[in-house]
């Protein structure tokens, strides 16, 4: 098992395969948010930790509220200790660390603030060392988006420099197909394509990565990763919580944009890609883009035949009483934000004709996990006969949370005398067998941008195939917001409405 | 004809899918024997610790020894405490089984011997209403085989009369093609090949049955199952021990005809066979002769170049330093017998052609172990290019015994920043996914015979096809015995020369 240590001296280590990332200055717009706080701070500590930061590196927080360097290092220290995955903490990589955390205060529309954020770069690529290389990462709401780019590029930040210059943006990456291409539009006019990072943390979930080297690196799952041998396909994104106070935010949003449009269709794009001639960026995405493009659309008119929404009501969570959605703060009375979408969709291509794919997410679910289980044909001819009662077709799983993993379904003998067969799991946990924590998904995204690896980001005509795709089921809902939406209790499965729409070709929902 | 009676009440078991055999006797010749002991007897008492024999049972041990019925009893009873598997015994139930032991004494020469035991059997099917079924077993040394044969049928006692008659012929069966076509013939002269079970106690194991069951009622295996994905097969059937003092028996075998001949070759059968059209004996088996007679010959003069047989020397093993195969007693001293074979074998059918099928088995071992292991080819285009340094293809492995289950090794994303690949396993066991013991071999075959079911036993052609691909290479062997034999030190994975023979392809024996 190779360790990761030893950044000083890689000749030390025979296996260490990883890059350290040139020097470079990573700006975070929206720095007094939750996020900077609990994932992009955290991050760049472990990743400090882990000797995969240059030692020529420095973050600036850019937000509106005035505060000093030191006030901000302090919060920011506070935060790591409280968000990061690391329980021990060594003093003086806490200190080490702590001294390249810099914050710079103004308003977003502000001009000056970007001159004066200029001035304090320059100087830290002075005292830093930091070589002119820029990350800029959006973490404020949407809305500032187009903003921030804009001043970015008036103000001649935006181009390649003396070093490279790079932007991550956050989702939610446009509102609907018409919204995302005018996003699109309005950063590609400031930087180039090349620069942007648009970024899923879903992609940097360690199972995630794994989906591509499971189907690629193994010569037995890809003869059968196909309409012949395939029936269905499932993906499960199972949310235990409800909104969790941030309803006012959710009513823009719901589980489509929230959680398929992105998320999801990025799983499904994982799993369902043909293999790339490379493990780069562009051959990658080029394979993935094609799956989104291949859904067959569903049309407005077609939603209720291939889309289940519904939202969770009054009922019990692990032996407490919780609220439904419509009484959640922030909710108006009469939402038809949908906590829950369950469709089914098909891909017009040759690899997957006919099979059909379902996906599922929602609040107030009974657990958290996600799941991508490929539902295999039975055997084409049964000869164990009656014993075979119960038998189940093979499933693979792949387990993206929690308890990272795979588990293979088959069927085997029952030991003893007579021929009894029955279906049994084979198993692969991430966690016991390599014996050390994944890294999160922040680590090795932030790492790859900085590496100028945007293999795991989305690409401009990923976010628009996938807008293209969600947007007429989006207006499909508006025209028949005069229907009753389903309702499912909190702490169960989503509604009837969901098991009916699985059933009629003998099929039904994983237990996840 | 068997039934599906179920002991008392099958209405009150709804899940019982075990079949009761009909009354009958069992006629155990060479009870005086080790097989009597530690195998027969233990296995009918778990039978009916099971509630898997008939109530109306009896069991007579015939033997050369004079001894009464209740001296009989008393000896099987021992050695039920001794060698079943149970640990807990019911008093009831071992004095209940005690009193239907009974004992002849007699050789397998004297003709009234059989005039006795025909008036025994007669009367225990009047007392204990075995119906006149009769299963007479032979447990002796093989050169009684024919007499005993020979003298059933002169006593009238091998027809099929008020009820049925079979006879279960214990290994070895014939010591070249020959000597089992001549004992097929002998049989066969008195019984039908209908009434004859040739027991392998391999094919009674949980794990080799389940080679049918993990085949055949999973939909993902099959089609991986063939030249285009699998790159080798290695079979492995590895012993510690040594001949433990019966160096005068294993002078007369050596492993090709103790070990190949028979469970091997079936193992090699159950895993090549093409899907038979139903689970029954005479289909299972015609698929299995046709892999037999696939087998490409290994002529005498090519026996160098397709086998390695070898003998264990002087060496150390689990700290104790034992003998050498020359050394142990009963063996002469230029002994050429072969306590280690590795081969390579060929199919030249369309599913397997140029496919290997390496084949090893030794005495002296570091381990005991038995398995078969598919490797599959690699991933046709690695995408991970150098971060797949000792990345090793799939592999399926059966594990036979000990710890019986199913590996399968798998690449897989290690977790960290960088992707890099490693090969990992999943993992089925048995003991532990079932949660309780697997019979043992001879319970079930003991039972399959009892209910007429000759699927797990092997066919007159089976036996012969196998004799026809050894004979040869025994032939081969005679031919140069003036060249040296190679030896390995005991406690050691065999010779060099095996490694060298895998070698060359760039294959590797799997460390089991």
């Amino acid at each position: 098992m190779p360790d990761f240590a030893a950044a000083e001296n890689p000749l030390r280590e025979g296996l260490r395969l990883e890059r350290i990332p040139a020097p470079n200055t990573m700006i975070i717009f929206g720095a007094s948010g939750d996020l900077t706080k609990r994932k992009l701070l955290p991050a760049l500590f472990n990743l400090a930790c882990d000797n995969l930061l240059p030692q020529e590196f420095a973050v600036v927080g850019f937000a509106r509220r005035t505060k000093s360097h030191a006030d901000f290092r302090e919060e920011m220290m506070q935060a790591i200790k409280q968000f990061s995955r690391r329980r021990q903490f060594d003093a003086n990589l806490l200190q080490n660390f702590s001294e390249r955390i810099f914050y710079h205060s103004s308003t977003f529309e502000d001009e000056g603030g970007y001159a004066g954020l200029q001035r304090l770069l320059e100087e830290l690529e002075t005292s830093h060392q930091t070589a002119g290389n820029r990350l800029f990462y959006l973490a404020t709401p949407p809305e500032y988006y187009p903003e921030i780019v804009q001043r970015l590029g008036q103000a001649g930040m935006a181009r390649n420099g003396r070093g490279w210059t790079r932007v991550i943006i956050e989702k939610p990456f446009g509102r609907d197909l018409d919204t995302a291409r005018e996003l699109n539009r309005q950063v590609l006019s400031v930087f180039e394509e090349s620069q942007v990072f648009r970024i899923d943390h879903y992609l940097g979930k360690e199972t995630v990565q794994n989906i591509l080297v499971f189907r690629l690196a193994n010569g037995i799952f890809e003869p059968i990763w196909n309409r012949h041998y395939v029936d269905h396909v499932q993906i499960t994104v199972a949310e235990d919580l409800g909104v969790e106070g941030r309803g006012g935010y959710y009513e823009t949003a719901g589980v489509m944009r929230d959680m398929i449009q992105n998320h999801m269709l990025q799983l499904l794009a994982l799993v369902a890609m043909e293999p790339p001639i490379a493990f780069a960026a562009q051959e990658v995405r080029n394979e993935k883009v094609k799956v989104l493009q291949a859904i067959r659309p569903i049309l407005p008119e077609e939603v209720e035949k291939f889309v289940v929404r519904a939202q969770y009501s009054f009922g019990s969570f692990g032996g407490q009483q919780v609220p439904g959605y419509l009484q959640e703060p922030g909710v108006v009375p009469d939402s038809r934000t949908e906590t829950y979408v369950a469709l089914k969709l098909y891909l017009d291509n040759w690899r997957w004709a006919g099979v059909p794919f379902f996906l599922r997410s929602g609040k107030r679910l009974p657990k958290r996990a996600t799941e991508i289980a490929i539902h295999f044909k039975s055997a084409p001819h049964l000869l164990f006969g009656a014993h075979t009662a119960g038998l189940e077709a093979n499933v693979l799983a792949l387990r993206i949370q929690p308890d990272e993993g795979i588990t293979l379904r088959f069927a085997a003998k029952l030991p003893g005398a007579a021929i009894q067969v029955r279906t049994v799991n084979m198993d692969f946990r991430y966690g016991t067998s390599f014996g050390k924590p994944s890294p999160e998904a922040y680590e090795r995204l932030i790492w790859d941008c900085m590496l100028g690896d945007s293999t795991l980001f989305t690409r401009r005509d990923e976010v628009e195939a996938s807008w293209q795709f969600v947007t007429p089921i989006l207006a499909g809902w508006q025209q028949r917001n005069d229907q009753p939406l389903p309702q499912y209790p909190a702490g169960t499965w989503g509604p009837p409405e969901a098991e009916a729409f699985i059933a009629p070709e003998g099929r039904r929902w994983r237990r996840v």
